[in-house]
């Protein structure tokens, strides 16, 4: 074991090994190569097309299709894969774990992927420390992975109450060596605030492109669009299994959310219906004004 | 009267009047200063400060707060403002309106629009040619305007079998010669595309941050955000008087549409509760594979 977080000098992972080697464990392998806090990358998948492009590209060092002779003697175990993968993962990766190997995640999802790590990865639960980095693009696979992705950005940690301190301070040191701001928060809130500002979200533009894909004329609509489709659905782009697992892993919390924002629609609806002015001014100021005091600050 | 269009030589307008000096009717006299096709430009508006500032950024060269006596000697009058505010401004400039100035429109919606010219305008409707440009974004006002907005961007006009052949061809030359293309659509399939590709769209943004605005955890929500919500809601920032105002103007398409959205949030919402992961893939690579084939040609 050779991982020091930065506190005690300059961070070194030994061997890092990263579980499905798209966008966010690609990118997670470049920062940290890039600053040279990694010596030995082995990234695992399921084909082996993304691998060899990953060895290509230099996101990873070798590539392995087995999770389980692949994590031997690591020092740290992401994984990356979508969140209805991980249960597979854990319970293939658990009875080859080091004692001293420090796992952690990248799912969009906390409170699923606790129970998942508490469940498959048994003893060494105390040494898996939840994650959630407030990064991507609509991109996804190895060959969207850039080193940059990370920096300035939020890095979400749930650790429980069982979590090791010093496994904390590793997964901590990691994601500040990628440029990230660490953030921690219970999982039951994250998973509740994401569904509102991320998972909503992408429904509502998957939801979209959906509808006029299914009309004739969708070839015909689509061609007289203009920047503002172009960038609200942007996320329909993102990986549907990703977000199929997402859906499904946070279904609670978004169905709630689903059902406020169809009667909000339903409020837009009656009052367009009615050619309300008043009441559609109030709503389209009202969304208006918070873009402006709590999203425009924040994307400056 | 001077206005030549361009197939018969350099187009030179001697006077523009532009009322409603925002980021459309600004970018249309920023544009066709630029390639100096117009001579002197009359910009008409209800604030003294969005005037002021259109005089101090070079916008016009002249202000008026009377659309009517603006208007005189006109070669070329555009009308830039909401289309609310539209029948009473027709109804202001028609007794003052010469036997050859063009009038033309930037609204987004057009049945609307040209039934009040046919009923304001009185006998300069063979004048007027309704056109609507496929560019903007979510800022509002002159001095959000700029010269290169409607270059390589469409310009849809809606001639009407009264419409003079060269009253289209001098609007026509004008879009041109700010580097636009011109598309000719009918009226109501014209309505009936907007409502899909960007009404719908607003609408749809607008309600999903009003939804969250009226949280209590708003500040906290939003502070979470990431790049998905920021796009997705980017055209929230737009002009709320002027979206009340399309929505109201292009209800009947706007709310069948609305009705469709929410039928297939519905699906959504059911395939969500019940975990239902095929039928959540089966929807969300159909928004993937619409979005790659449609609108990312389009927006490469």
């Amino acid at each position: 074991m050779s991982a020091a977080p930065a506190s005690r000098g300059k961070l070194k992972i030994a061997k890092l090994v990263v579980i499905g080697v798209g966008l966010i464990g690609g990118s997670f392998s470049l920062a940290l190569k890039q600053v040279k806090a990694v010596e030995h990358v082995v990234g695992v998948g399921r084909t082996r097309k993304n691998l060899n492009a990953a060895l290509r590209l230099g996101v990873i060092d070798e590539a392995s299709r087995d999770a389980a002779s692949a994590v031997r003697d690591a020092d740290l175990v992401l994984i990356g894969t979508p969140v209805g993968q991980m249960p597979e993962v854990m319970a293939q990766i658990a009875p080859a774990l080091g004692a001293e190997t420090v796992i952690t995640d990248g799912g969009s999802t906390k409170q699923d992927v606790i129970a998942y790590a508490r469940r498959f990865l048994d003893g060494h639960f105390e040494r898996f420390v939840p994650a959630h980095p407030i990064a991507g693009t609509e991109k996804s696979g190895a060959d969207a992975a850039f080193p940059e992705l990370f920096r300035d950005r939020n890095v979400i940690l749930a650790p429980q109450p069982e979590t090791k301190a010093s496994a904390v301070r590793l997964v901590r040191s990691a994601w500040e060596a990628c440029g990230a701001r660490i953030v921690r928060l219970d999982a039951r809130r994250h998973d509740e605030i994401f569904a509102a500002v991320s998972h909503l979200p992408h429904v509502i533009a998957f939801s979209l492109v959906s509808m006029l894909a299914k009309r004739g004329d969708a070839a015909a609509l689509l061609g007289h669009s203009g920047g503002g489709l172009r960038d609200t659905v942007r996320i329909a782009g993102s990986s549907p299994e990703m977000w199929r697992d997402i859906c499904v892993a946070n279904r609670v919390a978004l169905t709630e959310l689903l059902d406020d924002y169809m009667d909000e629609l339903e409020i837009a609806r009656s009052a367009i219906q009615n050619a309300d002015a008043a009441a559609l001014s109030e709503m389209f100021e009202r969304a208006r004004d918070a873009r402006s005091r709590w999203l425009l600050k924040k994307h400056a």
